[in-house]
């Protein structure tokens, strides 16, 4: 049985998706919740491996058991091991070839920007901090450049990845402006390492006036990481949603 | 100079505004910020004593000060220090005979409940998670009756105060529906002790169909404590305002 699951977590609270020797993963809480309540070892996989900071509120995940369980139970079951910091928000059986890294279609990812000169106590770890002003229309103006299909190398941190297969296609990058902080909506076919964060530097890179709108078509033609943005700290960074049907 | 601050703080992080044995409070950390940077000791007067867990997002906060500082570093500087967990949000001078308790004309409380079946951790802090379903318009319907003037004495957990004057008027009771939460929005020109949050808790009781929005009449005219709600928990409250000026 193939059982997939729609879990959010506070990326505050763990050393990122994946195993590592720094301290607790989301993997490795989830599997350990997983063996107390089976009685064995699953392997998971994810749509996405986030990085240590990296917060989800619909990260997919998926792993097979024999058993024939309550699904219902199974998830009231998790939520209580894993409450609060990790809430599984659904589960499902899925077809058992359905995978979740290489069936998915496209993600949405947020990320969300305290743009105030004082730090916001209740944004301090799911926001950036910057405290100095943006130019909100310049910024807006620059991601029009980035939407649609590019070769996204400028925005890789890894060389690997961005000589196989650097194209990409941005469906959305847009900003809504909350009363206390920016939130900028990306929606794309797929994201190279570290892309949302790089572009979102870029962006507000744009919005202090370090790089013009009108520079981006360049950064994209000429594929050197170096001209665009700093990378935005990872605590900004939110998975939205993963999507394994046709979602335009 | 009469120092006047306003102020936002998580409330987890304390055990209250004020100074106790217990652990870290508001009032002691802020002073001793202040000691830090002013090299002596001030006293500290609150809008409100908040309890603990209870969060603001505008407590106003004085103190006396013989110095001739410009407010814009010592604003700074205590950011700087308290820095993320407690934030200056304004800082300017008032009149001498300005004190923050006994000067205001009223509060507005925000109050938030996660009401979904399945916790959410970006929430876990701030908003109470009541998983089983609310009736909305039976909560509204009885949020009308708790408008206006008052005796409150059945919403009060101290009978020294209700003993005294338990009247209060309650300006503003109403219900935001967000996405992912529920936000009730409470303005008064004074609250007795823990009023907020036995109001809110008996609002969830008529929610959930243990009190009939009809009766609320009745419970507050028989000034019994017994026949109200629970008291919802401290971390879903947030003091958001406090009012020195006409209001409405």
């Amino acid at each position: 049985m193939n059982v997939r699951l729609t879990i959010a977590y506070d990326g505050s609270c763990f050393f990122g998706w994946q195993k590592t020797q720094a301290g607790p993963s989301v993997e490795s809480t989830l599997e350990d919740a997983l063996k107390k309540i089976l009685g064995h070892s699953v392997h998971l996989q994810a749509a996405s491996r986030t990085d240590a900071g990296v917060h989800a509120r619909g990260q997919v995940v998926n792993f097979f058991i024999t058993e024939d369980l309550p699904l219902k139970t199974l998830q009231e079951r998790l939520n209580e091991e894993l409450n609060p910091i990790i809430a599984i928000r659904d589960i499902s059986i899925a077809s058992d070839d359905f995978h979740p890294t290489l069936d998915n279609l496209g993600k949405e990812y947020h990320y969300l920007i305290c743009n105030d000169p004082t730090h916001n106590p209740f944004l301090r770890h799911i926001a950036w901090h910057y405290p100095h002003p943006l130019d909100i229309q310049a910024m807006q103006q620059a991601a029009r450049f980035l939407l649609g299909t590019h070769d996204f190398s400028a925005f890789c941190n890894d060389r690997a990845q961005f000589t196989r297969d650097p194209i990409c296609t941005l469906y959305s990058c847009h900003l809504v402006v909350h009363k206390d902080h920016l939130e900028w909506i990306l929606i794309g076919n797929r994201f190279l390492y570290r892309m949302v964060r790089n572009l979102i530097g870029t962006l507000v890179y744009v919005g202090c006036g370090k790089i013009a709108p009108e520079e981006i078509p360049s950064i994209l033609s000429n594929r050197q990481r170096i001209a665009a943005g700093i990378t935005a700290p990872a605590h900004g960074l939110h998975l939205v949603q993963v999507f394994y049907s046709p979602f335009l």
